[in-house]
């Protein structure tokens, strides 16, 4: 399976033009889209998620990660082997988080691009072929470098920022809920948020954090938009308080 | 086929870890989404949608229907067999109007949910996997329950509410146009409404009723957004008047 | 492989409702959703949409385009044969452009619309089964008629006005940067922007222009918005400038 996840955006034509290539050039393997609304531009805050939103596909996923905002400039390309898996994306940090949980891993850097490329839309012309190729196990011409190259010791194990506001208005953490403790408040700007096993557990109304369905902390409002009702964007901080 | 209908909304992973569970347990299955932007927390409403947009795919059909917002609590999952088709998801209504207008249907409870099942991702961790395997004609473990458990005997046969706005501004209702008379007017508001039978037949910028392409009584405006226009949202009142 | 070109919304039941019509009448080819914002009710900007979005995929692809107002009315439905692709849609010049940059090609009029068509879902009930038809190899009832009737000599060989908004905010004008100077400047209101050759050569928060990946000149800010940093929608007229 190869599994997109980019910060493109819901509309316009470019999750479908990767889609098309990934289909020519591998038509076997089934292709889904985990996100096309990853944090745009921020590879850092992507990172988290991306960690967060993987270990659930079985080895041998291919996963396709554009998260780029230096598409075109020095930004290396390749793809990153970690728990049997593979991330095809830019050297940018993007796949930082998911090299650093696995521990040993390997980085690849291809070793040119097709010479028919565009400047700006690397995801087409770039990443979508390499991933291809990886599916069907025809590896893209690619040199072993240290992987270095992608890991950021500088950024926390867990970003205590939001780091993605989803439809409903519940806002994602890059925070492990495994990390923290149950009785743990999350404090969000003014508010010192409880901790509830799901929506239904609280009146309606009444903003809480749990654990979601992917290990993070989220914090959510029963019937409502946490994002508004709380005043929340991409980038904020958040604090983890003992009671 | 397997058909996704839910309120999970066109943005963030969730209809890409649902659908990445379908092509794991049932590679051989087509997936498609037909709703991703039900009505929100809202099974009533989208009681009437499911039941107007489901008639027109085949027998073995299998719908995976997740308008859930008591997710984690005290209801029930299971699956409902009407009419050759199989419709997955809770016992909160949702499936209310599909089973009445069947008449003769049955309904099976799960008779456990995975244990490693989240608390706030049914759709990913029960109701995907029941669907797949109801497609792949391995019925996921169950006991059939009396039908009554999904009815709601004092929700309306059609039902006089916008349940619906599309991308185009039109607003659909919870009315099926054969139940009622093609020169009656639909009065929303303090608009009182003529029928057409397309959007060609009306000048540009004018309101009318018709009968959309799945038998409801829609709102449109030629050429402009019905919502803004006529000030509608979803759960507003409609009347049908003789003229 | 089928490419869904629409302006039905990436909301609302529409393209899924196509999609299970392809999925059901050729179940081994692949579909793709190229666009499913075109320009609404446009026909002429998604027109040069259409015409710099399709070079990329191979002979043999069907195109599913509608952006069709006058659906119900009196337009004509068919497919026009233009470089070994098809391309499905009504005659109210969506093709036009496709068919003055193939130079030889064929328009066939459906000769007669399935008589349980709807009077206002053609996409479903009219050009999805024509273009499942053309996929597989079996054509659907069609008469050969003059290609001038999809055709529309008055429209420019390049459209000079902005024809789409992407999810970045990046504008997307109808003029081929092959047929304008790199050194000439892009005028869209009262600015004045400078050729580029991708994002991360300019400095943040800059405007420039500079060749798509589709070959069209589109007008981007670094880091930022261009829609709502200079003020454009759809239809807004942009001139070129020799320097």
């Amino acid at each position: 399976m190869i599994v997109q996840f980019t910060d493109f955006g819901i509309t316009g034509p470019y999750m479908g033009q990767m889609e098309a290539v990934l289909r020519r050039l591998a038509p076997a393997v089934p292709v889904v889209t985990l996100f096309a609304d990853a944090p745009a531009f921020r590879p850092r805050a992507s990172a988290y998620l991306l960690a967060a939103y993987t270990p659930e596909f079985p080895e041998g996923t291919v996963f396709l990660c554009v998260v780029d905002p230096g598409v075109g400039g020095e930004r290396a390309c390749g793809f990153l082997e970690a728990k049997g898996r593979w991330f095809v994306g830019p050297d940018n940090g993007l796949l930082a988080i998911v090299a650093r949980r696995a521990g040993a891993c390997r980085w690849f850097e291809l070793s040119h691009l097709p010479p028919e490329a565009s400047a700006t839309f690397h995801g087409r012309d770039v990443f979508a072929p390499a991933a291809a190729r990886l599916a069907i196990g025809e590896g893209p011409a690619a040199i072993e470098k240290p992987v270095a190259a992608v890991l950021r010791p500088d950024w926390p194990d867990d970003l205590a920022e939001i780091v993605y506001i989803d439809g409903f208005g519940n806002a994602m953490t890059g925070i492990r809920a495994s990390q923290i403790d149950a009785a743990d408040d999350v404090i969000v700007g003014k508010d010192r948020l409880k901790r509830a096993r799901t929506f239904s557990d609280v009146p309606q109304g009444e903003a809480f954090w749990y654990e979601n369905s992917n290990g993070l902390v989220e914090v959510a409002v029963n019937g409502g938009r946490a994002c508004e009702h709380l005043g929340l964007t991409i980038g904020d901080s958040v604090a983890i308080s003992k009671v």
